[in-house]
């Protein structure tokens, strides 16, 4: 595989390409400024009368479905199939997946109704979606859901994208491959919405590298986890960890990134 | 009274309690930290259609007025309803209440239809609740509003709960026992959201204390009081105090927290 | 002109007016923050049923369209009349007008039911509304919108107002004046809702200053510059310069303020 996320993030910063977000109201502003921070232009859209020419102008879509409503969905589901007819790569996240038959049924249809490019999530929303027993704690993932990189490659194959499963080794795959990114920290795990920056980041990187998306999925993994690295050297606890993240993502060097990466 | 925030706290970290919040949207993203920065699992969820599935998994639910509309109190009082039922702890946060008639009536109606175990809101909206005069801008509570110790007690007995009446000292009732708590600092003051952030945790604490919530609200308070007193020793201001308040709640330590309470 | 900032500022402090604002779900945290860091009081309410009632107890009313959706245009349109009806200043934040048909035209909508008295945008939201060029993405101004100075004139004369056009130099107008601001910091561009926060933080001067919205427009750019600039020197990138620019705010000295002013 040709990962280069140093490369990536290079094209990012200079073409800085808009990131249309329908994403849940807990992490709008996070998941903005992780955006911003690594080069990217985000942008958060959401009504019926604007998502089509939204989504019109931008790189890639993500869909979050972490506080879930009727409006909110038929958004998501406008805005994903304008971005389809445009090729416009998709992302999405399917927050809490397994804890309520809401969710859960929610994502199916997504799934069913749009063209994902990546699904990314935790083992245990990844393993509701597929079918395999896992317990989801409201959006937390708590145990079972099997082993990661088996989960990661039939969740691709079942439903024909790029499965991005996270956790503390992340699992990427397109169904045939399967890859292993261990960068990050457990310090990721206190705050709320790293999860959803993850995805968010995963959307900057396809939109530099849509006809990849399982090489922009792992590079965005390496990005984020090496900035969770980085971010956790200063921090004393989830609040200065919070925001050294974000300097961590705009700090991020293209020129050792590559060399930074820990993927197997 | 029989106080004792270290094991308490020390229950919180080991059973992870998933605490489900319908609250505003200015806050949401930090009660959320909050609650995980404290040690257990927040979960906002708001969709008339998912929220009694998801209460079904909580160990708490918090209410919070902030940013009312419709869907918000039918969403509400259906997971209320359903909390109830199930003999999980419901904490009401009258943000605003007596600035203006909405918002009043809303939490009128909200403490009749329900059966709430812990009021916790500052003197100006707790005094509107049983019929003092007070003032309350916005959601700030000016003036007036009497003697809170007193005022506490009246709110308990009228209401048929625990009032956690919150502001320079705070005090605690449950109709007969009044508890006032001194801890905290001044800075708690110029954060939006360090309020709903002490009723999440006080969520937090009736999770593991469902049958005591006098004590569950003043463990609560001291607790959320001593991450306020570590923050404000490292802060330059405002910024800096709020991210340290998370890494401070993170770094409560169980086996001195009682000995730091300021209670009487 | 008479441009006394500092003196502003002491006013603020001392009233610590309530600033009613209904904008977007990404930044309402942060701009609440704003506010109660400079020392003004922060209120969220977008309910039919109260922002008329809301809107009664305010100096100032600030309208931002970052996240629309009908029910909040609705709201928008009832508390703007309510402002009118009583005298008390309206701001507008025209977020990503120019982005969308649907964003454009809601603003248009806005400034020709209500009477605004500040119009605080990027050169391509401005741009936008008065018929030139201008490339926004998302909700960033790119590129044309020609000569700000000229744009601000421009604007202020069209549309019958004070037009407050920030970038690299602020400038602010009445149609016949124009003045530069050129406080600030580059890392204010890196962080999301740093535009909606300036637009807060003039309805905060405007509260203390309403018969003068040209100067109340240019002190809140100084302020606000000012404390971009502070947070700067503190910063290792965009989180720590966030946390910053709340302390920042928190700390500005009104003694000091009009000697750092760079306004010409």
């Amino acid at each position: 595989m040709n990962l280069r996320p140093g490369e990536s993030l290079r094209q990012i910063r200079e073409r800085k390409p808009l990131v249309h977000q329908i994403t849940n109201y807990v992490v709008m502003n996070e998941t903005a400024n992780a955006t911003l921070a690594l080069g990217a232009l985000p942008v958060m859209a959401h009504a019926r009368e604007e998502v089509e020419e939204m989504v019109g102008l931008a790189g890639a879509l993500v869909l979050n479905v972490g506080t879930l409503s009727e409006h909110w969905i038929e958004a998501m589901l406008l805005a994903g199939k304008a971005a389809n007819a445009r090729g416009t790569p998709v992302v999405l996240d399917p927050v809490g997946a397994g804890a309520t038959h809401y969710r859960t049924d929610t994502v199916k249809r997504l799934l069913d109704e749009l063209e994902v490019a990546v699904l990314r999530g935790n083992a245990g929303e990844v393993a509701t979606l597929v079918g395999v027993a896992a317990e989801v704690r409201g959006v937390e993932s708590i145990g079972g859901a099997g082993e990661p990189a088996e989960l990661a490659r039939e969740a691709a194959r079942t439903l024909g994208l790029v499965a991005s499963v996270t956790g503390p080794v992340d699992h990427v795959s397109d169904g045939e491959r399967v890859l292993a990114v261990a960068n990050g920290h457990e310090l990721l795990g206190t705050v709320t919405g790293t999860g959803c920056m993850s995805t968010a980041i995963t959307g900057c990187f396809l939109s530099v590298k849509a006809d990849a998306p399982l090489e922009a999925a792992a590079e965005a993994l390496v990005a984020f986890g090496v900035a969770g690295e980085d971010a956790a050297a200063e921090a004393r606890g989830p609040g200065t960890f919070h925001a050294g993240l974000y300097d961590a993502l705009y700090n991020l060097d293209p020129q050792t990134l590559d060399g930074r990466a820990k993927t197997g």
